[in-house]
């Protein structure tokens, strides 16, 4: 008889072999320290002393109904001490890893269930050798004792055509029939009945797992080595070869030919499903997938199995049965109808068991109509009027003076940054010459800054792209009620006030904001009645690029020098170089103009 | 201004490093599809059409109440959309892997959730740059469509022991803060005091990151590199290096450090934990780690806090944000009061959310005492007399016999399996000469039987140790009322239906069950009135020599050798051989005691 499951412990012995990181207190406790750390994280779970052993800490609720135990080797978790609790398991049995769980404990826990006033118990075991033994033995020495004792061997695997005397193994459908037991037990349903029903829903699924690479054992290499282009089809959980190695597909290509495999009609493990069938779909993580591959993965499944005409009633996505750290998954279907999805879907409290909508998957709608977009209000200035011209004028100003710095910009960027600042502020000035191409701007003040807002946000990119966005946006506010001197301080203090909120700089961090701060404090005088426009504004121009002249003294506090170990840098910052050349120029032209 | 989950992106054109294997359809399509499988497997959600955005599908009914939105770059799932639902999240805006969500999709977010009817909106927003100028941009022009929104931004990482100005960046503690504000929004909370309320919730935590090795976004490589012998400390969850390179240790030393940096008050992001101070601790899966190792983790951190008199309140152990498939853990430890607890433990249908168990988790007793063991019925036959002392004859030959097949054995199972038959069965002999050297044996057969199943379990090891102790302890039962011929036979039945039910071996499949079965055939003569014991067994004796002899014919159908290809092997079974001479022994000396 084999038991493929007693093997992996030879390598833990084999001293040659390089073996994996893992983050373990001894290779030889791993089992009973991660059944220790669920029981002392999970207050509802108790250890029964002496052994590898996980039982619910309300024993005592349970007099009169079955209990159930399963259980298997260590390194598959949250299988199976994660789905102890009402409505799932009474009880588990953990082996070393990869191991079956000793007789002794077994017996101890069918005792121990039984002493606590059950009316008989139920094994669910996965269907490998040792497993079928150990579990076996226990139970015929149970019931020699005469305790009432029934045995499921599940077998879900669909990864071999041909079938083996051993039969299939037991992989992660083994899950959802400790959900169908548990519930019937909680329902109160007898020892037989439960055995009868979960032994007829056990025939009805199958499983099969899809991987970029093997597990390693805690003390011992990985269990096979997989090339750069290669998966691994229908493998086990224990770090076993698949029945097949196929070249790097896509997700699509993958899971298509996963249901393929499962459903075919000349695989003697095949799942029976068809056009109109109803089923639950598990994705499984079998332990080292990102769950963004996860994700990508059950989008596949749904998509495939709906195109086979396939209705998903119910789809569990997460960790249910792992294989250690192996990155791939299993997919799992269960033929359901109404009565076995009542089963799926009662409560339980077992902590590892996902809140699972009570919805079919297939038949919902899986999108929403975008939001409507807000009116815009009547822009009270009429666009292409003098206005709009003079505005235009001041832009193109602006435009033309930062294409012009855009060398002296990224030269002095790459003193601390990556030297794209001048080349950013260029993009945004290119976009702004393409966008006055297309007609006139608005007349609006609160309406121009919100397009150009959205414009640079766009067109700008990056941080800069972001904070000028957050400026405009906020400096609009206030000019939408007024367009006065005290409303353009106003806008001024607004925009900064959002800009230094999102973006976290202050004065004195080496960024844009120095500059804009500094021409803000100036543009106060606005507030003031009777306040001159030029030459506020002009102090506020100087004012400005003296800041911007006195980051060169600056350490970075903030933005992407702060990140120049011990930076004290000898140039001026280009971001505030530019904020103040953009205020020069806009005061030059409203000067030609003589606004 | 730095963002640095926007850097990662350029890996993906950087043509010479060497990518990772993902199952992905594209690199492009990879936060698309992984959200489309989210919400396709999970019927309350749905997306919004033209955005990376999933929104509860029961908006309508949260008329009058607090929208909760939340999100940032993917490869961090389930988080953020794995947190959607009742009591929890709204809805989240998803951005590329490690990159910032666009604007225009927070912005349609925020309108959707208007629209819907609810009273305003809060954005939980991690602390990165980019996120915080994108939420706060999307934010601004919100309010500025007359919408409420405000904005709580996240930084509970405990990694760097000086405050940088960006401040802490956003860790695994932001999903504690989805379930707080979930479940104050499910409640009627307004939007001020929602705000304020979870503010300061979010001073009170920390979180501190360690792994293996790192990550890699799709279509690029790991971030990092680190040697066999190095984990690191205090990373993010971008695959950012951490504040520190240490040397491989323990679990517990691991811990042990993490939980020293993260509430030293020399460390200005420190948790003030002190003895005697309640938390919630959370032991997080950065993605890749198996969940033994969780498990191991997650003790270890139970014991250092609870050494440290912190009461651990709840305990939350599980994949809650990620960093694509990175094999490591955080901790997050929220101080925590009554009022806040019962936040926790509210009602929630997120996917994610795991099942907690409302009770405290210091404090609980662990574990159970373990069963009584049954009360031995009397032995009716007394032990050291002359019945006692025949069988002590019968073992020693049995014992004797199989010693001297040790390399017989052992060289008919190198041809087919790991050469070890003989000296499992040597094993199995001197464990019962061991044995008898204590005392004479029971005396009664079923005790006998019982006895030697037990020892042959734990001394014989192996599949084959099982398989006796099966057909031992099966045997037993029918000699428990009566010990006269019929009852042997029936025990023989009895024996074999055990190993077969649990070994799946059949006759003809090349094992021990052959000459076993041949000479079960045999015996059932014994059940007719009058049978002969010696003219019977002899008969039984010489059927199951020649059957084993026969084995050397058959192809493997069970057990080791059916895993040798096209296995015709030309030398009989060793398990059958080894089988068929016990017999021979037990008659032999049964003869020459003319019993």
């Amino acid at each position: 008889m084999e038991c493929p499951a007693n093997h992996s412990l030879d390598f833990l012995f084999t001293p040659l072999l390089q073996t994996s990181k893992k983050l373990v207190n001894s290779v030889a406790g791993c089992a009973d320290d991660a059944l220790a750390g669920l029981v002392a994280c999970n207050p509802d779970l108790q250890l029964l002393q002496g052994h590898r052993v996980a039982l619910r800490s309300d024993l005592d609720s349970l007099k009169g109904r079955v209990a159930l135990l399963s259980g298997g080797g260590s390194g598959h978790e949250p299988a199976h001490a994660g789905f102890i609790g009402k409505g799932m398991l009474t009880g588990v049995i953990a082996g070393a890893v990869f191991t079956s769980p000793a007789v002794g404990s077994i017996l101890a826990a069918i005792r121990a269930v039984a002493q606590a006033g059950t009316v008989g118990t139920l094994l669910i075991v996965k269907n490998y050798t040792g497993d079928r033994l150990n579990f076996g033995l226990a139970r015929e020495q149970a019931r020699a004792e005469g305790i009432a004792v029934e045995m499921v061997v599940i077998g879900d695997d669909s990864a071999f055509t041909v079938l083996k005397k051993a039969g299939r193994r037991g992989l992660c459908g083994t899950v959802l029939i400790h959900k169908v037991a548990g519930a019937l037990a909680e329902s109160g349903v007898g020892l037989e009945e439960i055995t009868k029903r979960v032994s007829m829903v056990a025939k009805a699924m199958g499983t099969l797992g899809v991987s970029l690479s093997s597990c390693s054992v805690p003390g011992s290499k990985p269990t096979f080595e997989l090339s750069a282009n290669e998966v691994e089809l229908g493998l086990g959980i224990h770090g076993e070869a698949g029945v097949r190695r196929i070249k790097m597909a896509t997700a699509d290509e993958i899971v298509q030919l996963m249901l393929d495999h499962m459903t075919s009609t000349s695989n003697a493990s095949h799942v029976p499903v068809q056009p109109g069938s109803s089923v639950v779909l598990m994705v499984n993580n079998l332990g080292g997938l990102s769950f963004l591959e996860l994700g990508i993965m059950a989008d596949a499944a749904v998509r495939s199995l709906e195109g086979r005409g396939v209705k998903i009633a119910r789809a569990l996505v997460g960790t249910f049965m792992s294989a250690l750290e192996m990155p791939g998954i299993s997919l799992t279907l269960l033929l359901v109808d109404e009565p076995l999805l009542k089963l799926i879907d009662a409560e339980t409290t077992a902590a590892a068991w996902p809140n699972v909508a009570k919805v079919s998957v297939t038949g919902r709608k899986r999108s929403r109509a975008a939001p409507a977009e807000p009116q815009e209000g009547p822009d009270s200035f009429a666009a292409g009027g003098l206005a709009s011209k003079r505005i235009a004028l001041v832009l193109e100003q602006v435009c033309t003076t930062l294409l012009g710095l855009e060398e002296h910009l990224n030269a002095l960027d790459r003193a601390a940054g990556d030297g794209d600042c001048g080349t950013t502020h260029s993009r945004a000035a290119r976009a702004i010459q393409g966008w006055l191409k297309e007609g006139p701007p608005p007349a609006g003040p609160a309406q121009l800054l919100s397009k150009l807002s959205v414009l640079l946000l766009e067109k700008m990119g990056g941080s800069s792209g972001a904070l000028y966005g957050l400026f405009l946006t906020a400096a609009a506010q206030p000019l939408k009620a007024k367009t006065d001197l005290p409303a353009w301080s106003a806008a001024m203090d607004a925009g900064l006030e959002a800009m230094q909120k999102y973006g976290k700089a202050a004065p004195g961090d080496r960024t844009m904001l120095d500059s804009l701060w500094a021409a803000r404090q100036e543009l106060q005088a606005w507030k003031s009645p009777g306040a001159d426009l030029f030459k506020v504004l002009t102090k506020a121009v100087k004012s400005a690029e003296a800041a911007a002249e006195a980051t060169k003294d600056m350490e970075a506090g903030a933005g992407r020098a702060s990140y120049i170990s011990s930076a004290r840098l000898e140039q001026p910052d280009p971001g505030a170089v530019a904020a103040a050349t953009i205020l020069r120029a806009i005061l030059e032209v409203l000067q030609s103009q003589g606004v």
